[in-house]
């Protein structure tokens, strides 16, 4: 097939491309009501539609606009024609801090060569290089693909293997970590990789992308430079996701693994803090850290690996009409490992409560979350929760279901003991429950202590 | 018992309230730091603790302020002692709208009685009088307990059963109904009723309290003025939930009933609107139609009342590691309608197709919304999407997983065909489903329109 048509763009668009004399590299101007846009001329994907062209702004950010009769395209500069060929590994500078990225899969990996417009499965140094250059100054990377799937298909055993897989890297002595990650359940291992890579002495950053890179508007090159830009050189040693922080095209925002959650479909600020402030934010290159308690980047302290997982954990949520057998169902099942996602300070209808305690009496784990999200359990208020905890269950402070849930997991992967499952459960261990903030009122009213 | 000493005063607060003769009822100054408040002394519950004295400020609100040696207390005033005799009923004005408030239990209910200090079960138009005296200049109340609960132990069975109180009452011919429910499940409820009670020609206004009224800060009293408000004069007429729209006392925020959620376990304004503007706002008395499109309220229109639940629908979440043989399990306990709560634009694991295939061929109604909570879900975009979609899942646009679950119980109680059910399930029967607004990004970049 020839090279050449490969730009993607076709009908309408192409024609007033071909008009202007643009070809891929290119420099534009595009004219449109009242708005110019510059930027170099990108390539389509073969999936996307033949009404927009596709600029690369000067910020690194891809724009789509849509062209109609009115829009205005001229060339204003002959680009360097992208060569199809793979691009070169730029010098590497023996000064700069060492990164490693690892691929597990997502949009991010998968779709991140937006320059050749060609979609590759997974990425290499190479690519990226190719793709995101300003990567070079900022560290030197070297890439491994551990497995390349959608998110919605990693497992606890996927868990276990990256935990190992980094800590391999960390111990030959990189700088920092960046694992590339479908966005879907990135929360859940990130959780999950701060119980298992515990004292860490460098940073290990997620990162994804909600916008292939093939798309107009792609986050994916501004957070993955974030992300590295955070693992060389950010002054903190967590786990931690790494993603924009708002629509506009300039903060990355640093979120610990335990105290962050997907909360938007399809938007590219989709990471929200959960009961915690961001650890850190990335804007203009510059790092700033906001947490006021951190781990240290320390790269001579020995970091502790704990990665096993247990697969006999379950969420179960709540809701009006829920039928408890369920929870029969799994215990008889040898489930050994219970969240209820119960409702606000942590609450299920006392219709349940039998299924609960033939749980507990049965040596299941039964830790109890709130489906609220925001906020933290209080089971002294109400009669139901006092009633929750006399059967057994544990209330787990401001954690949000998931992190719950993949905490219970880590601690049914430690020991065999519900005894010491449920002191495990309960003890914090990575800052995943936040210290008993005062109430807002304090802050708005001035003073004054809310009582409880 | 002597009635003197149900003040709820003890130990040092007491011994300071005593030693500056100020009583119940009285005006005082409290002095502390470079603060000072002023406000009537009312009652502490007997649960509350010994360092906090409470006062009622101004604007109607309570607040609470720790006493310490440094704090002064003054009587600035002789307030009206309140008689802890049951308050008479103010006289009713025949010219204002008549509200009814239907009471189901919950904090609002059965602690708003914070004037005298008394906690009472549930509230009497006497009671409501009494405590929140403001209600006598907006409307004629009257009041019936519908039932007395917690609203974790609210089912299917009584949202029929409100669902006919509530078309009762509106047949009487009142201009407004008010439901005072637990904040737990009530937006569920308030789902629930959004599409039994259809066509309305008046509005049905849920509301509750995040704070007792025996605790200062309570919500309670602020939230039933705005909901009686609404219900009595605004020109809408849908189901919706009244509560503080944030951390100040001054803003009661309207959100549709389906597009509304619980996410704060303690906040007032725990209720946020999800893929929906607020309907409404009501600021210094005067209500604020936000919305652009709604249903207008018309004493004159007949109402549809659809009040049929069933029990046969689930909602199933899934996470990493999720076992399908869940899915199974309820499909051959005769489940009829299933809700997957799966992540991102609406996925789940390849290793639930065939447990989701299975559950689909035997008739289950299987709908797909996603624990993002925000956004839309659209299953053309990975192959996952586009494989569940083969399978027959349906894609349930921008309901979050509780509506969606809601709606669902609240189809298969309307037909018992499958098919008849799925048409139900995808129409926008009452504004579930937003219309497709345009991606954010048309509102930071200015005229693109970003490509899908």
């Amino acid at each position: 097939m020839d090279q050449k048509t490969k730009t993607g763009y076709r009908g309408y668009v192409l024609k007033a491309l071909e008009n202007s004399s643009c070809e891929i590299g290119d420099i534009l101007r595009v004219e449109k009501e009242d708005k110019v846009f510059e930027g170099i001329l990108i390539p389509r994907s073969e999936s996307g539609d033949d009404k927009h062209v596709v600029i690369k702004l000067k910020n690194g950010y891809n724009l789509g606009i849509k062209v109609t009769s009115e829009t205005i395209i001229k060339r204003i500069g002959k680009g360097t024609k992208p060569s199809f060929a793979i691009p070169s590994i730029p010098k590497q500078n023996p000064n700069l801090p060492e990164v490693v990225i690892l691929s597990t899969g997502g949009t991010i990996a998968s779709r991140v060569d937006y320059r050749t417009g060609a979609v590759r499965s997974a990425l290499s140094a190479r690519d990226l290089y190719g793709v995101v250059p300003e990567l070079s100054d900022i560290a030197r990377i070297k890439t491994e693909i551990v497995f390349s799937l959608y998110s919605e298909n990693i497992t606890q055993t996927h868990w276990s293997q990256l935990a190992k897989k980094i800590e391999e890297h960390i111990s030959q002595g990189v700088n920092g970590v960046v694992v590339a990650h479908g966005t879907d359940t990135m929360a859940y291992t990130a959780a999950a990789l701060s119980f298992a890579l515990q004292d860490l002495p460098v940073p290990v950053i997620f990162v994804g992308a909600q916008r292939s890179s093939d798309r107009p508007s792609s986050d994916a090159a501004l957070n993955l430079i974030g992300a590295v830009k955070v693992a060389s050189r950010a002054s903190f040693a967590e786990v931690a996701i790494a993603m924009h922080e708002n629509l506009s095209d300039e903060i990355i925002v640093i979120n610990r693994g335990t105290k962050v959650r997907k909360c938007h479909t399809s938007r590219r600020d989709t990471f929200k803090p959960v009961n915690a402030s961001p650890l850190a934010k990335v804007a203009k290159g510059k790092i700033t850290v906001l947490a006021k308690d951190f781990k240290k980047r320390n790269p001579l302290r020995k970091m502790i690996l704990k990665p096993k997982f247990s697969e006999s954990a379950v969420l179960v949520k709540f809701y009006p009409g829920f039928d408890p057998k369920v929870i029969d169902w799994h215990v008889k099942n040898g489930v050994r490992g219970l969240i209820l996602e119960g409702t606000g300070l942590g609450h299920v209808s006392k219709y349940c409560f039998e299924s609960i305690e033939n749980a507990i009496v049965n040596g299941v784990v039964v830790g109890l979350a709130s489906q609220c999200i925001w906020g933290r359990v209080n089971m002294h208020v109400y009669d139901t929760g006092r009633d929750l905890l006399n059967i057994g269950v544990i209330p787990l402070e401001d954690m949000f279901p998931e992190t719950a849930l993949v905490k219970l997991m880590w601690v049914l992967g430690q020991t065999e003991q519900p005894e010491e499952a449920k002191k495990l459960l309960k003890t914090n261990i990575i800052g995943e429950f936040s210290s008993r903030t005062l109430p807002d009122e304090i802050l708005t009213k001035g003073g004054c202590k809310d009582v409880k």
